[in-house]
Order: structure tokens, then sequence, then C-alpha cells
């Protein structure tokens, strides 16, 4: 389990390191709301999203032997960008398992970020055996997407940012996938400002966390989920992740794809913030409704990630 | 004239009014043209461009019984939600004479901060002439789009701000329409970098401050320029801003529609900025290689505005 003071300590960790990005707020927003938005803009951290944070926090931990034997990490995307970074910053080298059908703008980042991309199938084949196999042969460290303290830490001080600028909070959102973010997070949170309610947000098809909150236990989704949220498309929450959130957590709400894309458009005409699918979905939840807000409240939202490449946003609003 | 301390007494004006918009840094910006980059984003400044500084600041000088008549306007988008925003946070009224083709968005966000629109033809109808009408018919006080101390000395901020959170600077690039933003920059950027270069762009079409550069006088183009880039549709500088850009540039460089269209894609997937056509062309000029960089030099680039709708954004860049 993880701590306020964990969440402290990979602050100062990423002082001076990681990008202390803006707190954006909307007149158009909090007038449709009825209340004060704070946006978190984690698509302007470096690797254009919050998992710049974990990442590095994690890799700095580790001793100057493991680094030089280097990092492994899986992930659709985001995070890969992210290790692959914070790896290059602290002279580890990196090997990234990446699904072979994520975005190429993701892809060509990672690689540009100078690790080693080893690309699997999303439907078929099993990331983590891929990893563990990697450890194994090369003696490589892993650094998971969510399943450890010190990820979950440095997620969380995207919260801790959030509530130094915007002051005390009435209301946290935050997308879920994994729940490593929501984790450090509601930690941090529910330390600086108890009263406050917080809530995650899940794609309708990639509602694990939802599903497992009202289970008591962890679920597991049947199939993969098929979203344009593709940095959310997991099966079943972390263990780790589950037992803070399940403690800590009001619930989950879900946006469908139309209010992602809806969204999207939202934050790039009101906001002028570029949030791939994923990354506005908690915003998407308040935009479109799905939480109860109390009127005049102090509401907080992580826009998580970025990336998203020009056409494939381009698509995404010609289509609807 | 304007000097460096109209500038800095325009920053306490705004202190706490305007955003202190944040500087965006991009590795894969400074590996292209072999420099540090510090791009200031004012594209996330209130109503999505820099004109909120100038024309707050003005507004904010008027006396109990001018703001009491009201202020009017003429503008192609953005100083028109300038003027309309910063009018009704000082309680004046406003009346904006624009372009019945200016974009939607800016039409929309303009009535949407109460302002009343009056629309025109921008090829055959003289918008100068329609607002003096105003101001002598119902005696409202004209808040000039860049011919004025106080609008030049409030875009300067911008520079300012840019200044104090990235250093000194070797070269300083911004877009030039009317030329105030231009103005108020190189004034407080010459007096804290004396030796840094100061460039304005204009798109290819419109380069009326690049011809009166070369003829060392004011040069009017003969037609409205057709350019992508409405936001810096002039024909002619203004007479203030050239005599102080005339002393104070080294000189603009041109940029093309198509190299403003690959910008806005930079900008969007490598930056995550929203940057409309007219706001990205410093960028463009530097990223297309147009400006002379000494390596490894500081550089400070103004992205000015960020007002595209997403379906024009779509469409400009699916369409290359």
């Amino acid at each position: 389990m993880i701590g306020p003071g964990d969440i402290e300590a990979a602050a100062a960790v990423l002082e001076g390191v990681a990008h202390r990005t803006p707190v954006v707020t909307s007149r158009t927003l909090d007038e449709r709301v009825g209340a004060h938005a704070f946006v978190k803009a984690e698509c302007l951290q470096r690797t254009g999203s919050f998992k710049f944070r974990g990442a590095y926090n994690k890799i700095a931990s580790l001793s100057e032997d493991e680094r030089g034997r280097g990092v492994v990490a899986f992930s659709s995307g985001n995070h890969a960008q992210a290790v692959a970074l914070a790896a290059r910053l602290l002279g580890a080298g990196a090997t990234i398992v990446m699904p072979a059908d994520a975005p190429a703008l993701k892809l060509a980042a990672t690689r540009g970020y100078g690790a080693e991309v080893v690309t699997y199938d999303r439907y078929t084949e099993d990331r983590e055996a891929i990893a563990a196999a990697l450890v194994k042969e090369r003696g490589l460290t892993l650094v998971p997407p969510f399943e450890d303290p010190l990820v979950m830490a440095g997620q969380g001080t995207a919260a801790l940012e959030l509530i130094e600028e915007a002051g005390s909070l009435d209301l946290f959102l935050a997308p879920v996938s994994g729940g490593g973010l929501m984790a450090g997070c509601a930690t941090i949170v529910k330390a600086r400002c108890p009263n406050a309610r917080v809530v995650g947000v899940e794609p309708e098809a990639s509602d694990d966390t939802r599903r497992s909150l009202a289970a008591g236990e962890r679920v597991t989704l049947p199939d993969v989920p098929r979203t344009i949220a593709d940095a959310l498309q997991l099966r079943a929450p972390g263990v780790a992740t589950f037992e803070v959130n399940r403690r800590l957590l009001e619930g989950v709400v879900t946006v469908s794809d139309a209010e992602l894309v809806d969204t999207m458009r939202f934050a790039f005409e009101r906001m002028k913030l570029v949030g791939e699918a994923g990354g506005v979905a908690a915003l998407a939840a308040l935009v479109a409704g799905h939480v109860e807000v109390e009127p005049g409240s102090r509401v907080g939202v992580i826009v998580s990630g970025g990336n998203v490449g020009a056409d494939r946003f381009a698509e995404l609003v010609l289509e609807k």
C-alpha cells in the first residue's frame, strides 16, 4: 500500500525533471457544469502523458547495477514512451513490448526515445509473459505500468500539483485503466482534502474497475474491450491498485466512445488542449453530466494524455 | 513610441488577470532546429490568443465614464474576443465590428462573451469607417487592434514573461499582422537582451511588413491577401507599430500556407498545442528553416493563438 508520504517523496524525485503541467480553467466548462473545474493538462507532460511521472520515479530508485542491465516494460503506448525517456534520462537501456496495432505515433515516439521495441498481437499474445521472458533471459528490471508502489506514487504527483495550484477540491475525477494514476491520486487527494469525493471514469466497453467495485472483487472482462480509448483497453484492474481504489473511490462512471470524441473536440476548441480519447475520459464524464456535481463546488480533473495523431483526430471529429 | 517601462507597467495591470501561459519545449523541435527553442503558448491565453493582454491593458486605463459609455473594436476575430472579455471583466459594454466570413467559432465566442457583433463584408466595406461611425453616434471608445501604445505594451508582456521564464534569448520570432504584438515584444526583448536578433514572420500572400521594411516606408498591398491565416490578413502595417518595428527588427521572413498546415500538425502532435494558422506562423518559419539559427542558441517563439475549429483543423490536415 502507499500513503501520502510516498507521493510527496515522488514529487521531490520529479522536481525539475517532470513538467509542472498547467491547470487550465474554462468559463464555458464552468457554466456547463455549474461548478469550478480545474483541469490538470497532463497532455503537456513530457512524452505526452502522466506516465512519465511513475516511470521516472521507479527507474530513479534502481541501483546503478540494475540500470546498467536495463529495464523492460509492456504498454499500449504511453507507458512505453514514458519508460523509454525516463530510462534514457537515467542512463538505462530500455526494451518495450508494444501491441503491433498501437497508434503509429506512439510506436515511432518510443523508438525515437532510443528504446528497442518488441511487438506482439494484442488479441492473441500475452504481453506479460513476453516481458517476463525478457527479464529472465537478459536480466532486465520490469517497470510495471501500474502494479508498483513507486509507479503509483509517481502518478499521484499529478493530483498533488493540482491541489497545490487549485486549492482544496470537493470532487476529483481521473480516468481508470490499470488504476495506477487513480490509486496515486486518490491517496493524496484523500489525505489533503478528506471530504473530497473521488470518482473514476472508464469507457463503457472497458468497465472492469466499475464491475470490480460492484462485485467487491477484481472482475476480468471476457474479451479485450473494443474502444477508441486505446490507453484504457484493459481487461482487469491491478491487484494492488484495486486494493487502494476500492477503499478510496466513491465509484466509477462510464462514457461512450461518442462522448469521448465530443470531448476531444470540446478540449480542442474551448480549452486549446490536445487530448487523446482515453486522456479526456474524466473530462467527458463531467461534460456529459455523468457525475453528480454540487453547484459551485471545486472539481479537479485529470486530462491524462494527448498522444493522438492529427489524422486520427481529424477522422474522429469529422466522422461524427 | 513605447519603452520597456510601458511593458513592465502593463505586466502589473495584467497580474492575476491574464494567464501566465506556459513556455513549452520539445526535444524533437530542438533536434530539428539545432538550437534551444522556447515556445510561449499564447493559444492557452484567455480568449485563445495574446490579444487579451493589449485589450485589457487599454480598457483598464479608461475612466469610469468612458467605460460606462462602452467600447468598440473592429477585428477579424481574436481582438474581438479579447475586447469582449476584457470589457466584461472591467464592467464596460462592447460592440465589435467583425467580417461576416470570420470563422464561426470566433463569431460565436465573441457573442458568448456578451458583446454586440456588427458584421461587414471584408472585401468591399471599410471596417474602420464603420467603427468610427459608432464612436461618433454612441460615444463609444475605440480599442484599436494595434495602433495604440497601451495595446502594444500589453502584447509585449508575452515576451516579458517568456524571457522571465526561459532566460536570455539570442533570437526572437513572432507573427506580424498589424505589428502590435511584435512592436511590444521587440521593445522588451531588445531592452532585456540587447544582442538578440528579432525577426517577424508573415504569410507569403500577406507580406506587407516585409515589403514595407524593404521599401523603408509603409507599403499597402493592392488586395486583401488570401491566406488560411485569417488572423494575419492585413493590407498594411500600422503607422506607430511600423515606426517601432522598422527600428528593432532584423527583418521579416514569410511562410506558405502549406507550411502553416504542416506546423499546425507539428504543434498538435509533437507539442500538444492547438495553434491556428496565423498563430503558428513564427513556429513555421523556424521548423521550415526560413530563419538562420546559430547552432545551440536560445530561440524564443510566440505561438500567438489557437482559435481554430476542430472541423477546420481536420479539413486542413487531411487535405494535405
